[in-house]
């Protein structure tokens, strides 16, 4: 098993903005894919399209301003399966997000694009906070011939 | 060990484009740091040096067009023996630029840091290939509290 890590620091007056990023439709319609609907509730399913295919998240763990876990339930069968966590904390004034895209079985072609292409939704979500516009798909950030 | 995988696509003529971009003090100075001096050449030293330390290279392999490889000789620890991969491909109008830093001992909160600022700095070579302008040290994107 491998995974994909990054960290961002996002200027914000607290983990609470970046909390609510993650775990509101409109938050994650603002930063990742504005076709976002579902719930981000505990236990409830986030449901995310794009141009070329989508995911479908469970949300495993939701622990206010610091953590927040889910599991891709449908998608590419690389992603099946697979976790995404966010832990966030305060340094200063910023609010810190260590990221993880945690199982991948092998370190395949695709998941060297996803950790470029997580990298671009990272600073979308940071954008997003910071200056009030982020660039979700299908306004995102191109990195290279897929997508 | 722990590797950080990135994927970027450069719209560009040739994978000779890149390949120089890799190999050359010039090149390299136009997307990564200004301070970049030594020499590109298999067997030689790149230095390369940022607001905040640097890093010294070893050019370990240089296939044209194809493969450049890096050997961490100085530097932050964490980064001290670790290699910087690069493996270049044409597909249709892209030159696909699969990139690898591998060989951390743990995935510690740097490396989560470092693989973020990788993607910044390939978005710095595809920009600087495609528009004719990067953004190196100290013009770098800014990710986080530490950089």
């Amino acid at each position: 098993m491998v995974d994909i890590l990054h960290r961002v620091g996002v200027l914000a007056p607290a983990p609470r903005n970046v909390f609510d990023a993650l775990t509101t439709v409109e938050g994650v319609a603002g930063w990742w894919t504005e076709d976002t609907t579902g719930s981000a509730r505990e236990g409830d399913k986030l449901v995310l399209r794009f141009p070329a295919g989508g995911f479908d998240l469970e949300v495993l763990e939701r622990r206010p301003d610091e953590r927040v876990v889910w599991r891709v339930t449908d998608g590419p069968s690389e992603w099946v399966g697979t976790t995404i966590e966010w832990d966030l904390s305060q340094e200063g004034e910023y609010t810190v997000v260590l990221f993880a895209h945690r199982g991948w079985a092998e370190p395949v072609e695709f998941m060297h694009h996803c950790s470029t292409k997580w990298a671009s939704f990272l600073m979308s979500l940071k954008a997003l906070l910071e200056t009030g516009e982020g660039t979700p798909a299908p306004r995102d950030v191109k990195i290279d011939n897929w997508n």
